[in-house]
C-alpha cells in the first residue's frame, strides 16, 4: 500500500503530535485533513474500543459556524429535518441536500443559542454550499470555519474517564445533548455523541493550542482504564450501521435511500432547499435503499463501489465491508433495489478479486 | 510515514490500474480522489520529467459542467477575470473568490460553446459554491460533475508522443487553447496546458471506461521516447512558481496576495461575487504577497505552514519547499509582508526541525 505524501494542504490537527506519538499506522484524508484509521491493527483496535476507552482525533469533523439574525432561517433552508423544536443545548443529526434532494453532507448541528449554530460536518466542503445559499439569499448571517476541533472519547469506560477530567456533572449529559465544562479556565462544549455504538463524548476543543494539553490530560487521567489512542473503526461502524458520507451515500442519493427518511419532516420543514423533490420521494418511497449485508469469503479491501448482482443482473452497489470477529462474517453496507432488499435475499458481489456470495440481513449487528 | 487506508470515499480514477502497475509509491488525496505523488523517487521523477515525457493521472482535476442560457452570466459571477473576450476553443485560468475576495479555488475554465463550460478544479468542492450561487440567483443553468477525467502528457517530448496518437494537427494547438481530436471513434477535448513548466497537453478523457485504453495506447506509442508514468512534481512546480490551492493559498487570501492580480479585471468583470472587496484591494495593493524563497540547510518535509521570521517577528508564512538538484538550493514558496518582500531580504524559517536561513528571490527558478 502506498504512503501518504506530506503537504500543508492535507492539514495536521491540534492532536497530530499525540497521534504520531501513539504510533498511528494508517491515515485517510477527510475534509483536507489527516484522519487516523489504524493504530495497532484494525482488529485489535476494534476489541479495545468495545472493552475500554479510546481518545479519537476527529478534528476532521470541521465546524461551520452560522451566526446572526438569519441563522435559524438559513439552518432550516439547509435541511429537511424540522428544526422548530430544537433548543440550545441540543445536537441534531441533519441530512443536508441540494435542490434535487441529493445528499451534500450528513452533519450534526449544535445549537449554541437562538442565533448561533455549529455544523459538525462529514467529508465535503459544505461551507461552500452554506456560503453560496447565504449569499444568494442575502441572509444576515456570518458563515465561517471557527478554530474548533472535536476530540472524541469512545468506549464503555468513556464516562469514567471523562468524570475524572470534567467532574460528575458529565454523567448528566444525555445522548445528543451537550453541556459546558471547564478545562483549565476555558469553557468547552462537550456532547454525548460520537461515531461509534460504544457510547462516549465529543469535546469541541475551542482553540488549536488547547489540543495537546487536553489530549495529554486524558491519557494521564486514564492510565488505569487502559486508555489508548483510537479512531473510527471500520468494523465497528459497519456492525453498528453508521453510514459514511462519500462511502455509503453521495450526492446521487436521497436521504430516504440512505434510510434517513425519519430525519426528513418534509411537510413541515418549510423553506428547505430540495423540499419539492423530497416531497415527491416521500410520496413514492425510494426505489433502492441502504441494507446490512453479510458476505462469505476472503474479501479484498473495499476500495471502490462493488456491483451487487442477482441472476447476473445489477441490483445494487456495495460500498463498505469488513471482517467482523464478533459476528464471524463479513459485515457490509450496500444500496439495494426494492426487488432484492428483503432480508434473506441471496446476492452476489462483484469485486476486484472475483465474485462473493452475500445475503441481505434483517438488521445491523447491534 | 503512514500508509493511506483504502475506501470508496477516496475515489479511484479511470487510470488507477495503470498507476498501480507502474509502481506508484506515494499518494495524496485531492478532491476526494487518489493523486499519485511519487513513482521512482521525487528526484528521479523530476529529472525524467525535464528530459523525456510522462503520462500523469490528474483525474483529480474534477470538472464542473455549467450549461444553459445563464451559463455565461454564472461564469462571470464566479471570477474577477473578465470573460467577455473568451471564445469557444479557449482555456482561461480563473481565480474564483467568495464575497470577501477570498480564494475558493483556482481552476481552469474551458469554454465548449456559448452556453457550455467546464471548470477544471483544484482541491476544493467548488461544485457546492457554484450550485449554491446558481440556486440562490435562480439561474437557468445545469451544474453537475460530468464523467470527464483529465490525463496530462508533460515533458519536452510530449508533443512528439501526442502526434503519434492524434496526428500532426496536435502541433497547431496553442497554449491554453484546445482542439477536438479523435480516439477510436470518440471526440476528445485536448488542451495545451498542464501543471508543469515542461510543456505538454491535457486530454479530457470523456468516459471512465476510455481511461485505460488511452493510457495503454500512450505507453505503447511512446516506448522509444522513454515514456513513464509521472505526476505533478513538487520540486519542478515550486521551481516554476506554480501555486497549489490549499498549500500556497487558501480562503484567507485574495488573488492579489497570490500574485494573481493580473487575472483580476475587477473594474470590468461586472457581476463578479467579491467585486466590492477586490476593488478595495486593487486600490491599496496587498499587504503581503507570494514570493519565491531559497532556504539553506537540510529541511524536514513541509507538511504544515512554517512561520517566516525577521528579527524574531513574524513576517510571513512558508507553505511549500523542496530540495532542487538543478539549482542546488531549497526552493520554496511563501507569503511575505511588504516590509520584507524585497529580493535579497534575509529571513528565518521556523520548522518542526528548528530554524533555517532563507532569502527572498527576485524570481522563480525558470
Amino acid at each position: 500500500m502506498a504512503v501518504i505524501a506530506p503537504s500543508r494542504r492535507v492539514r495536521r490537527t491540534p492532536f497530530s503530535d499525540g497521534v504520531e506519538k501513539a504510533g498511528v499506522k494508517g491515515y485517510t484524508v477527510y475534509n483536507h485533513m489527516l484522519l487516523p484509521t489504524v493504530f495497532e491493527n484494525i482488529v485489535d483496535d476494534y476489541h479495545h474500543l468495545k472493552n475500554h476507552v479510546q481518545v479519537w482525533d476527529v478534528a476532521v469533523e470541521r465546524q461551520i459556524e452560522v451566526r446572526g439574525p438569519d441563522a435559524g432561517r438559513l439552518m432550516q433552508m439547509l435541511t429537511p429535518r424540522d428544526l422548530r423544536g430544537m433548543l440550545p443545548g441540543q445536537c441534531y443529526y441533519v441530512p443536508m441536500v441540494d435542490e434535487t434532494g441529493g445528499m451534500l453532507n450528513d452533519p450534526v448541528a449544535v445549537k449554541l443559542s437562538e442565533d448561533r449554530y455549529w455544523i459538525s460536518i462529514a467529508d465535503s466542503d459544505l461551507l461552500f454550499w452554506v456560503k453560496g445559499i447565504a449569499y444568494g439569499y442575502r441572509l444576515d448571517v456570518l458563515v465561517d470555519e471557527p478554530d474548533v476541533h472535536p476530540l472524541a472519547i469512545q468506549g464503555p469506560k468513556a464516562e469514567d474517564l471523562m468524570v475524572r477530567l470534567f467532574g460528575e456533572g458529565i454523567r448528566d449529559v444525555r445522548f445528543f445533548r451537550y453541556g459546558i465544562f471547564d478545562f483549565e479556565g476555558t469553557s468547552l462544549v462537550i456532547a454525548r455523541s460520537g461515531y461509534s455504538k460504544q457510547g462516549g463524548f465529543e469535546i469541541y476543543v475551542d482553540g488549536f493550542d488547547l489540543g495537546m494539553p487536553i489530549w495529554d490530560a486524558l491519557f494521564a487521567a486514564g492510565e488505569d482504564l487502559n486508555v489508548r489512542a483510537g479512531c473510527p473503526n471500520l468494523i465497528e461502524r459497519i456492525e453498528g450501521g453508521l453510514l459514511s458520507y462519500g462511502n455509503d451515500m453521495t450526492r446521487d442519493n436521497t436521504p430516504h435511500e440512505c434510510g434517513l427518511g425519519k430525519f426528513c419532516s418534509t411537510q413541515t420543514a418549510i423553506g428547505c432547499v430540495g423540499r419539492d423533490a423530497l416531497l415527491r420521494v416521500a410520496k413514492e418511497g425510494p426505489v433502492k435503499q441502504v441494507r446490512p449485508i453479510s458476505i462469505t469469503g476472503d474479501l479484498p479491501p473495499c476500495d471502490r463501489a462493488w456491483r451487487i448482482l442477482a441472476d447476473g443482473e445489477k441490483v445494487g452497489t456495495l460500498t463498505s465491508a469488513a471482517w467482523s470477529p464478533d459476528f464471524d462474517t463479513n459485515v457490509a453496507i450496500g444500496m439495494v433495489r426494492m426487488t432484492h432488499w428483503k432480508p434473506g435475499t441471496k446476492l452476489e458481489i462483484e469485486t476486484q478479486a472475483g465474485m462473493f456470495d452475500a445475503v441481505v440481513q434483517p438488521k445491523f449487528w447491534i
